[in-house]
């Protein structure tokens, strides 16, 4: 196969060399997008008076022929032809013969990838925003339902106080509008066209560069050629929102696992999304909730990747720029996958309200103890270390907290009435913390409306 | 000493336990955020009827007090106080009694660390955003200087086409732009008050939390007291940009120190930011641009270690979170020290444009010898396949293109004229890229005009 | 403060670039490893015939002088001097005079700095193998105690089958013992001499390294000087130790503090390990647990740190290599610290033995009811069908496995007989795993006994 | 598709689960290890009295048959059914009938897995071992023809001293050593058998562990089962070897790829093994050196992405793990690639011994003038001085040292005579340096020696 850029050599390229520097088995996944571009290139070439109309048409005929080809699956890449765009093109004068040599004209594959990329990276993030959002709302949807299940909190994996289960998915939700924001950055990012920088330094035939960006879609131009070519932060832009949800999703992934052991029994999750044992008869695995955790791996591992790949490179574009695609091919496929797997589990799990509610008493009421004594006028130090005290005591005594007396409540303090009693009940101390952002029904009521409103529910 | 919360506890704590989980050593560097969120604390527990006036006032008093013994230098921080807060809040009960004790009422350590790292978080990447600034400043003004010099540019750190010198520190100026959006996403996503979500649930004092987030100038209030407390996201955020711009200084360092080598020699640095070798007489060595490359090391190390920690961390708050300081604090000054290091370097650098000019020529403008039958109607495959044939036959004789004759051209296509030989000039080949955005004079003047616009210079 | 190479220079070095290039704010912990290797360096010179015996002699007490002055923290380190070397060398002819000027003969801080580094690898690895073996002891110790102890297995975090606890300790120390492994091939990487290697091109002064390298106690000779000095390999394994060794550590944290919650209770820590919480007086938390597990993030990272700052640096010695130190310093700072917590915890660890065993039946006993299938000759695919649907059964009627009787048995397979019912119980189906490495009271006591002698107990 | 598990289940696999989990997509790389693996355990089954001769005779022509077809390309594997084990164990049924159903007894995937990996890393590695082998032997190759070629010495990117190019390739010699070490330490690891360990807690057949072992060339037997099914450290060292010889494969890219450039002009790659540029006629990029360099990023990422998924995973086998493979498979097939291609370029290089050699003198003799005053008797420290005052002046003058007269020389010492002015000569520099492992002939020659000697050349 001929290489486009032989006239300057004297030998064939090695064969390992060829299979070592191809970069089509991997970045033919953005043949539509190069297809795109090049029709707004040829559009733009025309608009300069360097293709006639009728050359114009014949390229756009020809490439969108190939764009079809390709959707049906009957497009074959080479790898002797190392890179997607080179396939399209070659391909492209087989079939229109001499005119489709003049593609090329004004532009270099240097800017003609980063543009592919961009593309490409709109159209995902928009996937996964749609993504992202399917799942806030299956959390809002679980939450909806969940606002008078009290269930305990756990800090430092030990009961802190009751909270409603509600409340526990609305932060999750709130993380995800995090990731929601990182996504957004990183598409405006990706939305600035780099087609007509050329090779590096910008192209000698009167292109213009906002016409075709309009073309494409860009919200704006870069304005300088040789980063539009050389730089690839926009990529890690990705790779970083990928691993920042990664992480969310990793944290809610090992909740679920722990609430789904036999030991918590918070939660079951259907048979037709878990897998069993080939050994084990009785197991019933959490494997997708495990997949999703151990996924974050990959996801903070692409990010070193180009991280790493990027660390100390001169300027302009290098070829190891083409070690950028794989890792963000895997992010985007990985996090949509694992957006998906999660909404799925969501929308299927069964709360177990009832074993929720029987653990949320005894010690986490404690804190409520201590305060009921700040409202009496001790300093908060001192509330503190009394309830501390009583916690003690109980523990000696085997007793939960829930069996305390008044009396044994006034050993311990002459402040504590009657009505102190009364906060020894895990719903009652939820609708205490009734700050905003805080627990309590109120609260946590007016915060599911928010969300309901938010995400169109 | 005593610790806040022994009342529940039977047994000292263990000494070597005392020491691997005390932060003071490193979490005493948020003390005036800690006190600034006191006393807006106090302000609103007030407000709330929790404390009188004179309660408010006595305290925060106390406060200012403290702050000035750190601001001088004269407070002692203990080890065994655990952390920042607690030495405060100690302290204070030292100096203002009983009424000291109250300073912790509808508070915890896990609402408050989040608010002092969110405000020391803010402070720090408006100074960050200004070094930032005064970078891209360096860089335009060395711009505004080097329109008219003309430099090789290089693509696999192979001469590609003569650039203006101006259109390459503009280049990084774009990276500096992008990084500086990053850091406005960290800025925004830190600029949310945790304040009022008590340990994990909200608390249970009437407070308004909207006073306190305006009384410390926070944006937003966070809306869910579980998130609030049990994310790190937004310091990600931080650690990301600072790896973000890391690469980006590292890229640029490289480029410089290459430059500053004998073998290219197009620039030269102060003797003032070298150092030499303790056996090499001669050496003057561009350290502080390796250290910045160097650096990127630790700025990549930090993001992957908060990444760790948080991956698969179940709700709510774990002591693992408190290891998010360190890298924190790292990157800040790290990225800091960096920036201000190379707009030194910026600043100092002498351009030897005789140097760069004579390398500017040569085989860079073989693409203009093909363009020009583009122009002629050849397709530019073709136009591409004789000047590589060119290029071969200069390669074989030992000539350097400026050598070549109208009839050595004609021999390689009848298309050439007269006219391709004004081509074998670099700034002409230069000025023919005119696209938006290339490296023409008429295009770098308009950017490096823009850049003087919007840095305010 | 004059500088060793200013000759060459006709500035005095910036104030900020003299900060930000120091590193005797972090290589003064290698101040004694530099005087011992200056030491040897001196006789080897007075071998060469360089120094005279008095010289030699001189030099020596001199920098026994500083050593001395150092451990007793008199000695006072200078940013303006830059590093640990300079600062001792100086503080030399301060006190011995024009001899003292003598001691930088045929040697370079870059071959300077890594025979530093590796003698204090050296020291520092024989202190973590010590900590290692401390640590593998108290598991042996807990092993030893618990034989009989029987406790679910999880797979998935799913109970999988009945263990004996002490197999469960004993599967970490093959883990440590692996990790004991890598931290001896660092070891070995380590003990190497790259003294004598000068600057990068070796030393031109007579110096026998064999003996230089003997004096230092290094077992071998680096034979290249370019080696020697541009490569840090060899930090690299140490970090890479560190960074496996915590990675295990994190598991077994994770391990404890699930085991360690309500919901598990299957171990209680000492009061003397834990901390409270400054707002919920109930709280008894395994910070120590916790912080061991999110350590891990900066373990990578400092891994994650120095790979970056290696990747793609030209030979030789290159400034960059300077940020070798701080992550060094600070994985072996943190996993000394995270071995001794671990082993404290383990040493105070309660076994609720009762808990465990009362957990360790039920369902995790469905595999010995397949397997008992095929000792009748069922092909194991069936045998696990049949009890899969057992499982099944039990589920729907809300029975336990220990309640099932021999009809029912029979009903989902006739070859079920009278003794099928003895498998249900958990210690039974513990001594059926009787292969070598399994979980029968016979396997776990051989395997203890190997540790109890392995490890000198 | 019946999953062989679904005995307990009642609903079907969700379709997107059975997507999700499956692994086949990736672990049928190692089908032929498993079927490996199984023939061993049949012929343990039978040791055991588990199976007839009979029934082992055909379960293992049956195995025989699918790795013959596996081999041939003609297996088709199912998502459906999973993973590779699945795949062919349901194939064996398929194929002998009711028989082939007795396979998996007393063996669980996750000791089935571990031994597949543990048998592929094995194979692995003795191939990149054979490959860093070649490596070597071509830079072995390399220094024997350059023992006589003089080239400048570099620290910082400044020219250091003078050395034998040879000297420089014996570097990375020793380097690439090192890593073989890391890779004999991971093959070591690897080493040995985990078979009969079941799914966690051995198994309830009396399966002879050490016959299988020897079956199937292990070294070393696990002994303990939690241990052998639920960590992957063994594959964290391969990641970590990879990813330390990527590191010293991207330093010599990056040596070669600015040496390459026109401005050192130092090597020259053949046609054969470099690209071309789409747009730019002249270029010939050295692509496979980049490629080698940038990889580097994907290697550290597999490491970064295993240390992740492993970080605070409880015991025991846990479906994270399935995440082990693809970094593994990845950086092998990385690794193995780039070793192939760096030494496809050394073997190609050619050397511009003549410009090189040009190179070599000027400053970089300077370290020799002073150490000619410390063999007159002046401590180093003023001989260094001294000659950075000559360089100053040099620069000053725009006089090159080659020509300094004795005059000149004495008036910046008196001790200068005749014989100072022979120093100038690159050639006898390096010759000086006459240490072990230096760069003189004699220690240069010595050393090439034993390479050729340990290579087997």
């Amino acid at each position: 196969m001929e290489k486009p850029w032989e006239g300057r050599f004297s030998e064939k390229t090695d064969e390992f060399v060829e299979r070592f520097t191809q970069s089509v088995s991997f970045d033919r996944r953005l043949a539509l997008e190069d297809i795109r571009q090049s029709i707004a290139h040829v559009k733009t070439l025309q608009k300069a008076g360097v293709l006639t109309q009728d050359e114009a048409k014949a390229i756009v005929e020809g490439l969108n022929k190939i764009a079809e080809e390709i959707e049906k699956g009957g497009f074959e890449f080479k790898e002797s032809l190392e890179d997607v765009h080179m396939n399209i093109e070659f391909a492209l004068a087989e079939r229109i013969g001499q005119v489709g040599k003049k593609l090329h004209t004004g532009r270099s594959r240097n800017d003609q990838v980063a543009t592919d990329e961009r593309l490409h990276i709109k159209g995902q993030i928009l996937e996964i925003l749609e993504l992202l959002k399917g799942l806030r709302k299956a959390l809002v949807k679980l939450a909806q339902n969940t606002v008078d299940v009290i269930v305990p909190s756990y800090t430092h994996l030990q009961k802190a106080q009751p909270i409603r289960l509600a409340h526990y998915f609305l932060a999750y939700r709130e993380m995800f509008l995090c990731d929601e924001e990182r996504f957004m950055l990183a598409y405006k990012m990706a939305d600035r066209s780099p087609l007509g920088s050329g090779a590096v330094a910008g192209v000698d035939f009167p292109l213009d560069r906002f016409f075709t960006a309009h073309e494409l879609g860009f919200n704006r131009v870069l304005r300088n050629s040789i980063q539009a070519t050389a730089d690839r932060d926009y990529i890690l832009d990705v790779l970083y929102a990928c691993a920042s949800t990664g992480m969310h999703l990793s944290r809610l992934a090992e909740d679920l696992i722990l609430w789904s052991s036999e030991e918590f029994g918070f939660v079951e999750l259907p048979d037709r999304l878990c897998t069993g044992s080939s050994i084990m008869p009785q197991k019933k695995n959490p494997d997708v909730l495990e997949l999703i955790r151990g996924k974050t791996g990959r996801l903070y591992g692409n990010l070193m990747s180009l991280l790493t790949t990027l660390k100390g490179l001169p300027m302009a574009y290098n070829r190891d720029l083409q070690e950028d695609k794989e890792p963000l091919f895997d992010s985007l496929d990985t996090i949509k996958a694992c957006i998906k797997a999660m909404t799925l589990v969501l929308d299927g799990l069964t709360i177990k309200a009832d074993r929720m509610q029987q653990q949320a008493g005894g010690f986490s009421l404690m804190t409520d103890l201590a305060n009921y004594l700040v409202q009496k006028g001790l300093p908060f130090r001192e509330a503190h270390s009394v309830a501390g005290k009583i916690t003690s005591y109980l523990l000696k005594e085997g007793k939960k907290p829930e069996e305390l007396t008044l009396e044994e409540l006034k050993s311990f303090s002459s402040l504590y009435e009657e009505d102190a009693l009364k906060l020894l009940d895990p719903r009652v101390s939820a609708d205490r913390r009734n700050t905003y952002g805080g627990t309590s029904k109120e609260q946590v009521q007016k915060q599911v409306e928010i969300a309901i409103r938010e995400e169109g529910l």
